[in-house]
């Protein structure tokens, strides 16, 4: 390189007017006016307006003529100021041109498959294909840089906050933590395999053993699910554990992180103490237990109301153990058309919920179609507990208590986003705590809400004696932080007596003999000189991308998968040698090269 | 926790006598003296001598005579000075005790299998097997928050410089970069495979093309080879790339960074520039591209002293196109015992030596078993090139320039050890340039010195269309840097040029259809305005262990793996299931459980 740059393309201003400056950059838009060439030269940090001007430099502006969008160049030339009247106010650098009088060209580009400056109609798939240009764009450029001084932020936080930073293995050891873990191969020890982590718990639980006190890594963790559009097979939790401590002061550490974050990141103030839900009151009153709180619409339970209905549907639920439910849409009526109402129901049909039923309250009285099975003192209390208003809407589900709540969790977010209640830049955080430590599976037997080593409120310890009832009942010292109706962290105190963790294995099925070899460590480790410890996994790709306000996960991961887990860039996975498979004592099922994309049956 | 902690077990001084304190710790050593009971507890921070005294507190005595080594205690109590002459130097909470008033067991601990605070004599497996243990002894603590420090010193020195941190994919392609990949076999995409990272190196390249122009990443990298004691399967690079720059630029941010880490974790000055010697010489004067430059001892080639020797053993070396070379081991002849020169022919054995020959300058002349063989102005030549006087002993090697090498490097060390010169706290760094790009491969192919995507110097770019002498005469812009004799990172300037990496892969032998699939993305990618970049991988886990003195670099990784790539302490590599193997369309050849030790040869 003749014309290593001296300045970046987003740092000369009027102050430098009359230097002899050199900038390297890209080419991006290109304008011929009265026989002189302009051309927006960018790079990361800007644009600056290049001028080839034949009077300054002949041999310079005939090479203006031959650069392309996305030709890499280097310049030397002055800096002018604008005429009068032609600054771009929108351009950091609007106020200068520079006058080119040497050229050197870095690199030619063919025509690159969509227009990087304005991509947004572009097709996903093409963008991932084409990933290195899609990070060319100013936007994500823009994404990456703020994660990677959120990231910058939040070790600053944990380093002054005396927490150590320590790596821990992805080569690991495959343990049953919900979802499907990613295998590896072992040469060396043929016929085993690591597992990628889910998540460092083990491990940052056994440095709680060992003393370090405090700990922190920004952790890429693993899991072979099928992907919903907001999972990728590789996510980075930020990991934390502490000794010594109570639920309180990882609470607080998070809410500090998140004060500061949002302030230097968004110049946003937000409360602290953050607001606080126990897991029963956010299902009830927001049908989820992440529950959105940038707006109102909270639920009220009305079943009571309801006791001896004659109406049918809301008889049938009751008796079936199941609640009624409803949301007042305050002075949303004349917002809402009959269909607006009428297509609820189908709504709600992918979540199981069987019908939706409202009361407008008009000026003239209550209009709805099912106001006619209640009686005079069921309307009334009715009327009452929802402070139902002229101009009102009552929107009612009846149905098992977890079907109800997820509708009108559904419901909530449909009018909120209908009626523009969400604001940009409304970012409502809140805790939710008193998680049950057991939730019953399909069979009704319990499985831990959390992970299993997740430690009972002491209060409920001796419940883990009592039968599967007492079990579900039991109150776990746990906490998730919720922002705008996304879970993006959770965690809990552990369990750091072993007699304890070997019960909750026994609860859960867990047999000595499995829980020596999948969790036979940790027990040992609890049996020597364990500190009391909890700790937290916060969703960082979730966070940046909340904070960021993108709906797409891809949009904060330079190098993201699709939802069939492949890479488009690198054509990842790709296919390996019969040699590799051999080394690793494996070989695959028989595949016709012709119907490698259908399932496997060959068992 | 009644008694959670006011302070740590570090924290406490004179200036906090009378105060009433919780302390949250170990328990470490115990003693009983006079009725009284004295008991080290100990944390992260420190270590403070609690005291159980009778007349304080009679149910906290008590309780006292329960402790065991290892137990998890909280204490509350008053602190007190030290009786006069008491105070422990030793201890920075050596003026005060806390005398207990009241006392909570947290955790009890079974008798650990060594003694943590004095396990330097345990057997490494013991120790890793119960690794949560050996991690609770001080001098492991303070490894490990001297690695943290590091990194995040490293991190912050890239982010003051405008580089952006950027994540790349652990779940890749497997590339072929000299080592074996890690595989990782796809569920979705039966019968394909992710290839765990051996660097970043190509997402790097892509992310300059993508124009974010400085990047760093502390990255996890993978390699499946057979280990080394140096080796681990996983490891951690520190990586960097940048564009628009020339090596020059890479090599003054590494010094910067050098100089600050080794001034404020070290406290030592060192200087900058740093010494740079380029490859030709590393190698003639130390034998190795990874010279360590903390001693003399230099070598000299004495080839041209002998062109017309008559000595077999020199004439034969000289006919094969082999080298004599020397180094002067000055003033140290009254060290040296003839025992210690006739051990240097076994010495030089497994590095495929022959012989090693010496000369002793005694004062009533020299004294050598082959000066016999030296014509006069063979040996007055010999004396004058080597220097060489009374109280001097002269080493040689004659055989392949390779293996002469190899064998001085090896003995120059030898004697430095055996001499004192290495003192502790003596950080010699130096960058290593002018690597050629290719050498010679075992049939004469030129292969890559480092990768394939290292640039010749511009001034050689020329011979890349000539003979196979001529490719292996290329320099390449590339650049080591090294520190006491070990390589400790490695980059180079990249090729961003298509056509010239598209001649790279051809002549690697790599051809067009292998390398579309193989590098197809960054074939494309060149072609689309790549800038000139280029940037520098260090290998953090040896950078820490050389800074902290210590020859395992299982001393600074938290949860290491053997040099079967086994971890102890989790048991991983472990079985899976049958199902797991059949959702991944995989099945292992045969084992018989008693053989699984054994080789498999199932072809």
């Amino acid at each position: 390189m003749r014309l290593k740059r001296t300045h970046t393309c987003g740092e000369l201003r009027v102050t430098n007017v009359g230097e002899t400056v050199n900038l390297n950059g890209w080419v991006g838009s290109y304008r011929d006016h009265g026989g002189v060439t302009f051309i927006d030269l960018y790079d990361r940090w800007g644009i600056t307006q290049i001028v080839f001007d034949p009077d300054h430099s002949h041999e310079a502006h005939k090479i203006a003529h031959t650069l392309r969008g996305q030709y890499v160049a280097a310049v030397r030339g002055e800096v002018k100021a604008r005429p009068e009247g032609m600054a771009n106010p929108n351009l950091e650098t609007g106020e200068v041109d520079l006058y080119v009088t040497e050229f050197e060209l870095l690199n030619s580009s063919k025509t690159p498959p969509f227009d990087i400056l304005h991509a947004g109609s572009v097709h996903a798939e093409t963008k991932l294909k084409y990933r290195y240009l899609d990070l060319r764009s100013p936007e994500m450029q823009q994404r990456l840089i703020f994660r990677s001084k959120a990231v910058h932020m939040i070790r600053n936080y944990f380093i002054d906050n005396e927490f150590v930073e320590i790596e821990t293995p992805i080569l690991g050891r495959a343990t049953p933590e919900g979802a499907r873990d990613y295998l590896v191969p072992s040469r060396v020890n043929q016929g085993k395999f690591y597992a990628l982590p889910q998540s460092p718990q083990l491990y940052k639980q056994a440095l709680m053993v060992s003393g370090f006190d405090r700990y922190f890594q920004i952790a890429r963790c693993f899991r072979d699910e099928d992907l919903r559009a907001e999972r990728q097979p590789e996510f980075t939790q930020v990991d934390i554990e502490m000794s010594f401590i109570s639920s309180e002061d990882i609470i607080t550490h998070l809410e500090k992180l998140f004060v500061k974050l949002m302030k230097e990141l968004k110049g946003i103030d937000i409360t602290s103490p953050m607001k606080r839900i126990t897991y029963k009151e956010a299902m009830l009153r927001y049908g989820s237990d992440a529950p959105d709180l940038r707006f109102g619409f909270e639920i009220t339970d009305i079943s009571d109301v309801f006791q001896k209905t004659e109406f049918g549907v809301f008889k049938g639920a009751l008796s079936r153990g199941g609640c009624i439910r409803a949301i007042n849409l305050k002075g949303y009526s004349k917002q809402l058309s009959r269909k607006d109402l009428d297509e609820l129901t189908p709504f709600v049909k992918p979540m199981r919920g069987k019908g939706v039923a409202w009361i407008r309250m008009n000026e003239d009285g209550p209009q709805s179609p099912i106001i006619k099975f209640f009686s005079d003192s069921e309307a009334e209390n009715l009327y009452k507990k929802m402070d139902a208003e002229t101009g009102d809407v009552i929107i009612f589900l009846a149905d098992t208590e977890k079907i109800v709540s997820q509708c009108l969790a559904a419901i909530r977010s449909h009018f909120a986003k209908k009626f523009g209640l969400i604001r940009e830049n409304d970012f409502a955080f809140a805790w939710v705590v008193d998680f049950p430590l057991f939730e019953a599976d399909d069979e009704g037997n319990p499985t831990p809400t959390h992970h299993p080593f997740t430690a009972p409120k002491p209060e409920d310890m001796h419940l883990l004696d009592g039968s599967k009832e007492d079990l579900l009942n039991i109150t776990s010292d746990a906490y998730d932080i919720v922002l705008n109706g996304s879970e993006i962290g959770g965690g809990s105190i552990r369990i750091h007596d072993h007699v304890v963790q070997e019960k909750i294995f026994s609860i859960l099925g867990i047999g000595e003999e499995e829980a020596k070899e999948k969790f036979g460590f940790l027990l040992d480790a609890l049996q020597y000189g364990a500190p009391p410890h909890g700790g937290l996994a916060l969703g960082l790709d979730r966070v940046i991308m909340i904070l960021l306000g993108t709906n797409a996960i891809r949009d904060v991961i330079a190098f993201p998968k699709t939802q069939k887990a492949t890479c488009l860039m690198t054509d990842a996975p790709g296919t390996v040698d019969e040699k590799q498979l051999e080394e690793l004592a494996l070989e695959l099922f028989v595949l016709d090269e012709d119907e490698e994309e259908e399932d496997e049956d060959d068992d």
